[in-house]
């Protein structure tokens, strides 16, 4: 199709290496972040001060070639890419839940941020528990993985 | 950035217009299609039949032009198109969580699918509840209101 992406914004976090982020954003809702709208998209902010958590899509702009199957920061042994959150993937694009904090204007504080700073950011949906949190799905290969130090040199 | 997106494969489901598709998934479990991975992509689902669930996110290829405040099938108040899961928005990446019934080979069989047939799939993730869910967050403008007959003209 060739749609082309074109940021909406950028997430300013604290991360500004791979080695400074965390694993995932739920093992530290203690880390901050600012999501700052480019001024064109801030209308579409009325309203989302009622949710307490935001999905956030954005482009892993520094990620490495895409392979099918990875080693991941969780598991040792190569998995099949769709059965990870690796970054290197068709099509690039991240996906967190944060929790918003607080809105100043273009600026959203967030919790729980786990992305690089500078991250293109693609796209602002609310959390609906409704249509999104699933607590009975099952982990697959990640069950009983506990968070660990990032093996190096691994992404 | 500009970065282009180029599907991964395609999502057959029984919606071929709008008015057919339900408002959510989440709201009908008992829908099923199918995801269909090109050839050079199979190798990634490689241990994808551990998971429940999976995320899947798409292209929203038949979406009307983008505007920033919209009323929405669950609200007939305008809402900040941030604030809503409205299909026109810059960039057009749908997102739904969707259970897996099913692989054979290069198709996934899944229930609670809610797009429309022929939707150029993007990405395909896992989904972990420790990333993924929280039945704690809040509905926002969402709270209470209950799934209805889709208002008509809207999208």
């Amino acid at each position: 199709m060739g749609a082309t992406l074109d940021p909406i914004g950028t997430i300013h976090t604290p991360f500004a290496t791979k080695d400074d982020a965390p694993i995932q954003g739920a093992f530290h809702p203690e880390n901050e972040g600012t999501v700052e709208l480019f001024p064109e998209f801030v209308e579409g902010l009325a309203d989302i001060d009622g949710f307490t958590h935001l999905i956030l899509l954005y482009e892993f702009d520094r990620a490495a070639p895409v392979e099918m199957r990875r080693q991941t920061f969780l598991g040792d042994e190569p998995h099949g890419l769709w059965a990870t959150r690796h970054p290197a993937r068709p099509n690039g694009i991240g996906l967190t839940v944060v929790r918003l904090l607080g809105r100043e204007g273009a600026s959203l504080c967030v919790g729980g941020i786990d992305v690089l700073d500078s991250t293109p950011l693609l796209d602002i949906k609310p959390y609906i528990p409704r249509f999104d949190s699933f607590p009975e799905a099952s982990e697959g290969w990640l069950a009983g993985r506990a968070e660990r130090p990032k093996p190096p040199g691994r992404e």
